[in-house]
């Protein structure tokens, strides 16, 4: 039984505590927040704490706190040579205290407050400064079902980079669809098929094949109609520039 | 049962073909295409024709033909009064010869050749400049089982540019994170899951409620190192403009 020391209240902590209850091969031993309130709620089912010096013993402590916090909480930590890993895309795993065995269980998935994730659909990118604590965050990382890739913090920063384009600014896509589609009365969900198909196709297709369109086609009538059509200055900026990205990417 | 003639052999033809054989309700009279070839490979199935003066009766003619074409095809057909629609984005309705009474088939999704789609997720926009053909137009629609929606020929073109925002955007979106992921050796698949994810949020929240990420934050210390970390030019445009965007969007 592997047994884990969950540090944090945030959505990230509260995933990791429900994956894990679920697992058959891992207990968490203790929960610690410096505010005990957000997790009160849980003190029935795990030992909630908000006293880092009373941090009892475990296989491995998971901070699941906020960038800015990683480094303060690592060196408030009450003991040493323990395995510490953050959870963070872009903290250097450096920025641990060296008193402990540093490394990184960074999940790349986007999570909410309420939407419940098979972590077999949450990659993981494992990090460990000393070797020999790799295959434990395999382990770990293998008990939740979730796919894992051994990722170095440089390689971690990119990757939390590529998460803000497929992700936030995706997202972001979505919302101007929503915006453009709304000033003419129409539902949203018309949409929806489209959107998520286009996310499947990418799945078994290379972004770059599975490209279609009028900026592919260089279709610049269709182009002209649809700068035409857009009524917001910010919509026509991002129209132009991303279909001057699409042909550049298709030899335009 | 509803008599089809189709018009054309671009993926919408070919798509549309493929659900009306599996429709218990629908008989595929007549394949036109101006070039037989590329429909030859379906002549036991269903006849196929090249003549456009030989087109027999049917209930509806399905002008599945590029969007340049449409009204060329439109005023070659050899019949008056029946019932002829098209299935693009763009054309206005109107663009059909009026001999015979008009209507739009558009189906709002992204087709590839060798991806099959079901069509209870292919959205259906309906028009029809004659009240008495839409409940007809609705029939067909159900039997392929596909969500339909009663859409004029001015949303249908914001849907077709809305259409560009979430498939064509989003997928160089995609090609870009590809392409970052790919200069630090990382594998693309670590990505898909988070693509997927963030399609699927939107089936049920918002775009609006679903944003998370930096810029939503204004979290300029990480928008700061992103750009630091983009190389191309182009990238990092990118990044600045959405971000923008997300900023304006959530009251940044």
């Amino acid at each position: 039984m592997i047994t884990v020391t969950l540090l944090g209240a945030g959505n990230v902590a509260t995933h990791f505590y429900n994956a894990f209850v679920k697992s058959q091969n891992v207990s968490v031993n203790q929960w610690y927040n410096r505010n005990l309130e957000k997790i009160s709620s849980y003190e029935n089912e795990v030992a909630i704490c908000d006293d880092i010096s009373k941090l009892t013993e475990s296989d491995i402590y998971i901070l699941a706190v906020s960038d800015d916090a990683v480094a303060d909480v690592s060196t408030q930590l009450p003991f040493t040579d323990r395995l510490v890993v953050h959870t963070s895309g872009s903290v250097n795993v450096h920025d641990l205290d060296k008193k402990n065995r540093r490394g990184v269980f960074y999940p790349l998935q986007t999570f909410s407050k309420n939407v419940e994730l098979d972590f077999k659909n949450v990659p993981l990118c494992l990090e460990a400064l000393n070797k020999k604590d790799m295959p434990f965050l395999k382990e770990l990382a293998d008990t939740l079902g979730s796919p894992r890739y051994k990722i170095n913090t440089e390689q971690r920063q990119t990757l939390h980079l590529t998460a803000v384009f497929v992700n936030n600014f995706v997202n972001q896509l979505y919302r101007i669809g929503h915006e453009i589609s709304d000033i003419k009365s129409i539902d949203f969900d018309i949409l929806k098929p489209l959107i998520l198909e286009t996310a499947n196709k990418v799945q078994t297709v290379s972004p770059y094949l599975a490209q279609t369109g009028p900026a592919k086609r260089n279709d610049k009538k269709t182009i002209r109609r649809h700068l035409k059509l857009l009524e917001k200055k910010e919509h026509k900026e991002i129209y132009e520039l991303l279909t001057k990205s699409i042909k550049h990417t298709h030899g335009r």
